[in-house]
């Protein structure tokens, strides 16, 4: 059943091998000091800053820069950050680059005048911005985290060794974005399927949740199937404009919160790999999907009928003359040969996890008490080490 | 492949059993005259006016009334409006019914300070508003049209014998729309399954146009299986929550523009259906399902893949042994068996339509450059005969 709901998204996207039109677009609404935030400088040697500086020029800003955005990006970088932004004042804020770069923007607007320490506010508070936002726009260079297009921010703090997110409301959903699937093609492979894997996750941990036929489910199944398909075409050939424009729009579309309206949600996968994050630094999409297999074969018993619906819709499993059992594990045995085919990291050692870490992977792992079974740490240990 | 497109939807919804509390969050940010649009009458019976008049007093609105907002609004009523309006200088225009009394509200927000004829400035010549446009909010009592969250406005000119949408951009989206589903259960069953079939129409319209595997094409999938298994409930069973809340949701999603981003659209059957309208006066949704068997099977052969996959993904037709053009028409057979078990108007002789008044109606039937096929005007006499 829907429950109850408000839905509002006001992020404006401009989509396709003209966006940067949107840039053009939206300078004039934004005073003129603008802030630019970038990661570790891939956008200097694609040529994806130069664009950007030249239409900033355009339109007479006066920018500062803040790069270095690390893939997760630390209470340290944020303090620094916001240092730095108390400086410059700007008007606006525009992340080049990927989940991290858009994530630590939005962190950023709601950190620099809120006049507390942000870690404890927002992340470890969870508490709602109560003062000045900076807005925030977004040229995306990266395709996976959803975060052009929704309020979420995760941050991670290496002394307590936590990865945590933090889901703002619409106030702080960037105004705009721009998307460019072709600004995504110089992507690494690595990062490229481990963003593929992401947005599944975005996806499944929606999907996995709740029994009843929601509107959503029927929708998460074509996200799946769309990416699915495009994902197969642009692992053999990254630079198909067809394949990675679906997959772009597909990544936006898992987490903008249209699919999470009036249906519960799970999100325990994430809060594994945040963990596993913040003890080894590991790509996101990749630790989500190290653990994936064996976390949805120990919650596959108490959610039986969406696994099977998954195995039937999503996989074309034929359910003729098998279990409902046989058909769900059949479901994710077709997942896991996709996952390989696309050359994800299927085992934690391959991130650098070591038995010995397991514990305190456990001990960072937060619970969620969502989903079709909340864990216990027993629970939490024997994934890890069954994932391992 | 997914074009460039910019990509906006401002509308605030508010969803569930008690999404009045839209109305109490929403009234305050609005000046205190208010425009208060209806249909028939039937709000007056069902409690939703009491409720709506409630809330306005509490906000201290002043408050005017244009009811009587017919199915299919016309030109003379759209003129009546703007005087209205122009006397009670409305700071907020607040549709309260079904897709058309929407489509009239948006037509008022931009025809009373137009300083033209509006009919032949936003209908004939499609022009884009350039003056005051007054906001609008919507609290819907009926489901299919979509208009709660989109610029969409059908008028009909009885005069000319033509029905017409204009299509407006985001400024003239509702500002807020909201949706109790409870508000939908007294709806005479006629203008219920009249409205899952818009739905249907609104979703297989974007759907059977362009040749690619874009991602829209997999959300309308799961859209159209969300619509088809909660219509069948629905029809048993007018009060059952889900199923009419996930039709509800589903009635939005299929023409808030999303599905349409990036793809080719074809809307052939809307122009045959308000030329069979603006002839009879008959009911939207049944036009489209008189219609939609002759068309279909018409233009199937200009998109047989199209219609295989609709075939095998929508309706589950086992493709084993069979060529593309079997597999095709099992699954035209298959929605034609559904529309009959929901008592839809399969025929345009039970709309009133006589086999003397085809030509009048192929003469008032817009012609879309899109689609599989552009239809000749022999196209359209055979569709029309076919669906006598």
């Amino acid at each position: 059943m829907l429950g109850n709901f408000t839905y509002c998204n006001p992020t404006k996207l401009y989509f396709g091998k003209d966006a940067m039109r949107g840039l053009d677009e939206e300078l004039p609404k934004y005073g003129k000091s603008v802030l630019l935030v970038y990661g570790g400088g891939s956008i200097k040697k694609n040529g994806i800053y130069d664009s950007v500086v030249q239409m900033l020029k355009k339109h007479g800003k006066t920018v500062a820069e803040d790069g270095g955005v690390m893939p997760n990006p630390t209470t340290d970088k944020l303090a620094e950050g916001c240092e730095r932004a108390r400086r410059a004042e700007p008007d606006l804020i525009l992340a080049v680059g990927g989940g991290s770069v858009c994530d630590y923007a939005k962190a950023l607007s709601v950190s620099v005048y809120c006049g507390d320490d942000p870690w404890e506010k927002f992340y470890r508070r969870w508490e709602e911005p109560d003062g000045r936002i900076i807005p925030v726009g977004c040229v995306l260079t990266m395709v996976g985290t959803g975060s052009e297009m929704n309020g979420g921010s995760v941050i991670t703090n290496p002394a307590q060794n936590m990865k945590i997110g933090h889901v703002f409301g619409e106030e702080v959903f960037p105004k705009f974005s721009v998307l460019d699937p072709e600004y995504t093609f110089s992507v690494p492979r690595y990062q490229m399927v481990a963003g593929f894997f992401d947005i599944m996750s975005h996806i499944l941990e929606q999907y996995f949740s709740g029994t009843d036929d929601n509107t959503s489910d029927y929708v998460m199944e074509g996200l799946l199937r769309s990416l699915i398909y495009s994902a197969r075409i642009a692992v053999k050939d990254p630079t198909d404009y067809e394949a990675r424009s679906n997959i772009m729009w597909t990544a936006t579309w898992a987490l903008n919160t249209f699919v999470a309206m009036g249906k519960d949600t799970d999100w325990e996968v994430h809060m594994l790999g945040h963990a596993v994050s913040a003890h080894t630094d590991a790509t996101h999409g990749m630790t989500l999907a190290a653990v994936s297999p064996a976390y949805y074969r120990l919650i596959l018993p108490y959610g039986l009928a969406k696994f099977r619906r998954y195995a039937v819709n999503v996989w074309g499993v034929d359910p003729a003359g098998k279990t409902d059992e046989q058909v769900a594990l059949e479901g994710l045995a077709a997942m896991e040969a996709w996952m390989r085919s696309l050359g994800l990291v299927m085992r934690l050692s391959e991130l650098g996890v070591t038995r010995d870490m397991l514990e305190g992977i456990a001990d960072s792992t937060l619970i969620n008490e969502t989903g079709y079974k909340v864990l216990t740490r027993a629970d939490v240990l024997a994934i890890l080490e069954r994932s391992l």
